[in-house]
């Protein structure tokens, strides 16, 4: 088992240290860890999300449901941000997700618009922002412009920076796919040396080896691709993604093995909510009862 | 029926709630509902949507024909509004449109470019802007950035925001097309997470599955569809959009089923001026009769 | 006849009054039509159209004509704007033109530039600009980005402003042509929607039918298409272009013609400083005539 | 022969007419006549340029050169003109190139990208600054917004605008060559609408007919050709350029036709740095003798 | 042997020259000479160039290898530079790369997004920037346009500008590759054109003819062509990059040759950290022996 950094070791500003320091050990299990709800599917993918439980569809329902979960924060856009968040402002921590797209369009040049910024969020009280960065895109010029500004913005008003480290595009494609050990480690590690404060990853595929360099091509079991993978972020938090709703038991080995590893939490939405209430925060608490077993030191 | 919501529901802050009170309670019905005449299709299709009534050719017989009609407002373009709204100004709310696009080029990558800012309308004394955001649009980065700055003077300047939320571009076209139930779903949702404070989309069809998502292709019925619709939009107000002139019936119960699932209320241009002038109030009387039994509670 | 609009009618604010006023009647005829002299040929194709009357390649014989000839204006690019004006500087007014491009590159993608401000007009002393716009270009983005800035400090600074409404590109060669009477039509509509306060158009070609909407393929005569247009234009004041010199008594057709219909000018380069001096004034002197036969109320 | 313009006919503003005066009546022949040394081929070709003679790859040698040339003036991009001006400040004027490009792509689409200011150049002293404009590129947009902010600075600063005007980009191939006689002349003409005070051009080619317009059809002799380059450059004085190396008798012929013609000067590169150090300067001692020939009036 | 500038011979402003004194005089062999520890391949290449070593994937190992070392600085990105520089602050130089991308996507445009600003830099007591330049790249236009700032805000700041001058692009892999004679010499020339204060180069293979300029497809030694591109970059001083790991001997050959050319020194990263612990010191040491045998005069 990595020991996971304490918040102190990680050079931050006070205010990028404050506010951690809120939602890591003022919400959730308040150990250092840390439980997500994210919300932006509704964009990302549309209402189609929302099907398999249509109480999902109302952003109230969410935030209730981060509440009643006792997450350490839940995700948003700026305009659901902007309409639900007043109801419980304060009862929950916001993270606002800065930027975003649809995914009607082809994503071999993927490219995440910025639709709000950094200023908005501490305007409307929020603990953190997301930006999605599309790791290998061929139009990362673009999306490395979009970013620089968030980080800057970022430092000035202390706000700290979630990292969604996607690999994507057309070149992503043909050397391993998106959640190769390969493309994950990579983006991890991108994250860090762009300097985010937290990065979320999905979990790595080792097996997934055409096309990525020679030395992925070895032999490495998820936990050790996970550790690898927060080796790379080094002093950046990491959290590891559910991604598309998967088996339970799967996905909870998942999420132990990364704690294991050193992440300092989990960043779970359609896993969550695209069932039924009580049995979303019954799953909850199976995710909470990992995560009190590795408090921070 | 969905209870509509009141607008003091709606987390608005003080300049928006003033423009939109008196947008849907001091003119119209000023029963909470509303009915907008649009009028920039002179610029979005060029005077051949004039040639069935030439008198519509003349910007001065639109607006008079809003304030004979008791619409709620009447839309215009920078120039227009320039030009011929002075002479009946606050007769008629003006919503001013934003931007705007001739439709000779293809619409594959389409983009309406900004004409007119925020400030503008205020200028003019507009109670709203309008703009048009073409979801699912290959170029959705330029389309996000202009709407960004579009949201930010409307919340700066408190002015209530309409989107026109209209699936666009290659894309949409390989996914069941511009008005099926799966976009025009998507199109609610996204304005509504980008910000609108309120949406006009297209009546959902429902039986326009090829190409879309598993989600949308079981059995809904258009009243289904235009309720689930509202849904997505929640918090954002909803109007239904007329379109091109269809038969006189279906579009009043397109209407009724809109009303019915909650919309705000109506946006119809061709449909009402491409007939001659008595017949156009004739046909605005049967949709406010409509109007009139969905009263904001 | 179509009678033509007063300036007072035009919803104009100040300074753009008084700069028009003193166009139209304090220069050339003074009845409140206009013949303006462009000269910005030898930017947009090259000097090969000064080949057959070398004289006209001389800036200087060019301004000396339009005070002889009695012009409303002379049009001039920034460069022999602040080279050859200032020894006429009062004597004929200046219209600046703002934008063009040589004609070397294909005209796919037509964009015309920006290489001057309204900011130089005013410095310069001019008392109007002028701004191409091609309508139904694919970068209409680009252009409308561009024309926004000069519309919005030309109502900051009450400059005039008149757009070249030229229809261009890929998708306009497809749909009957740049000079068809469905074109020219829509792009005098865009010039008006948009905020022109003077535009300039070809003569429209009823007959090229080809690819045009189906309102278009009805049978029009040359009077009816340029008066349609006028109508179009609605408060937006019509110059009618020369185009490429052509027959005497054709041109003087189509200029009486647009006169009846209710344009306010002409704008005849090329047919007039194509030919020798003296045959040049004889030929401005007819034009003259039918203009004096058109004052504004 | 055309009389050359004097400095006092080109509307000049106080601070260009004061370098331009500097530049051609207080260095060089002092006779209103100028040789100006290019410098920027290190860039522009790289330092294959310098293989005929090694020495010329150093900066210094090309200023003392300058200097012991009698030139009035060498040219240098900010790197060179950084390090290497100030040991020679004040002995040889300067021009200031603000942009160039390497030749390793293809010039298909050629731009050359904005390097210095015209700030840089009144920092360094320089008496005027040089811009390539690439006449007839398809990317004509982005280069005439480059060199429309350069102008204003110019003006702004009161510093002369030398342009080089070089037809180039693949519509020029289809038409005649980058050195035709119609692209040399167009090339000229849009310096001087654009604004330009001097323009550097290549001495015309009238047998290179292929692909122009009707007009440069005809036979022109060279002298013919050049004269009427200078006639549409009007009031923008006029170097010609040397080119690449080549015969020196040729070479003479040319500049001696230029001067004729009504060309203020010369601007000699490779023909003079591209031979050993006292052949350069018998070279230039031949140069000179031509230009005392044609002293302003 | 070529002479080695001293630094007050390369026309520095005071800022520039006070820290290049304390990079190359204050710190590594003190002797004017420089040996550079490179640490941004984390996002060039991604983590698999840790493989060889795992120890090197943590910053803070090589921050502590290069005080170990007596490295002259070390080259950080802002992340790494703002996570872990702060622990050994003063210790060594902190060099901040300002631009940098993955290598995911193809290269044949290739443009490498700036990260950070010089008021970064300064901010964190860095004593260099760092700039990737890849020259005769197709988007050379957006490569120099970032340039161009970056050099501005040095010379602002009085902080020396290292740049990286690679070539890359299409266009260069069909004229001999990216470490060609030709590449690198027009590479080096167009950092000093252009104003960089060190050029960091590969060294030249004079054996790669194939495509390159007539001038470069005469026979060169090795010495011949690091001499050529030393004077090529005439007053911007030489760092001889490593690049992949490769035969000591070779690499120690090559390093002496640049030494004996007139380089000012080295910038090895993967030939060093690319080993165990105390095999990358003894490397070191090697490599200072051979600097230390060509002081500054």
């Amino acid at each position: 088992m990595t020991t996971r950094l304490d918040i102190r070791q990680l050079g931050l500003d006070t205010g990028k240290k404050a506010r951690l320091y809120r939602l890591l050990h003022q919400h959730g299990l308040r150990n250092g860890t840390a439980l997500f709800l994210p919300y932006d599917q509704g964009f990302e993918h549309g209402p189609r999300d929302f099907f398999a439980n249509p109480a999902a569809s109302d952003p109230r329902y969410i935030v209730r449901l981060a509440i009643e979960g006792g997450f350490n924060g839940v995700v948003l856009q700026i305009g659901l941000a902007e309409k639900f968040y007043w109801d419980y402002a304060g009862e929950v921590p916001l993270v606002l997700k800065l930027n975003g797209k649809t995914d009607i369009p082809p994503a071999d040049e993927a490219l995440s618009p910025v639709q709000a910024t950094v200023a908005d969020a501490v305007r409307l009280g929020a603990d953190a922002v997301g930006y999605t960065l599309y790791v290998g895109t061929p139009v990362q010029e673009r999306d490395f412009a979009q970013y620089r500004q968030v980080r800057t913005d970022a430092e000035r008003f202390g706000m700290p920076l979630i990292v969604w480290a996607y690999p994507r595009g057309s070149a992503v494609a043909g050397k391993g796919g998106a959640d190769s050990f390969y493309a994950v480690d990579y983006a991890a590690r991108v994250a860090s040396e762009l300097g985010a404060d937290v990065v979320k990853v999905n979990f790595p595929h080792p097996e997934k080896k055409a096309g990525t360099p020679a030395q992925y091509t070895a032999e490495f079991s998820p936990q050790q691709a996970i550790e690898q993978v927060v080796c790379s972020a080094n002093r950046t938090l990491v959290l590891v993604s559910g991604g598309e709703k998967a088996g339970d038991e799967a996905m909870l080995e998942k999420a132990r093995q990364s704690l294991e590893a050193g992440a300092t939490g989990l960043i779970f939405g359609r896993n969550v909510w695209q069932r039924e209430h009580d049995e979303s925060l019954r799953f909850v608490a199976r995710l909470q009862e990992i995560l009190a077993k590795y408090p921070s030191a």
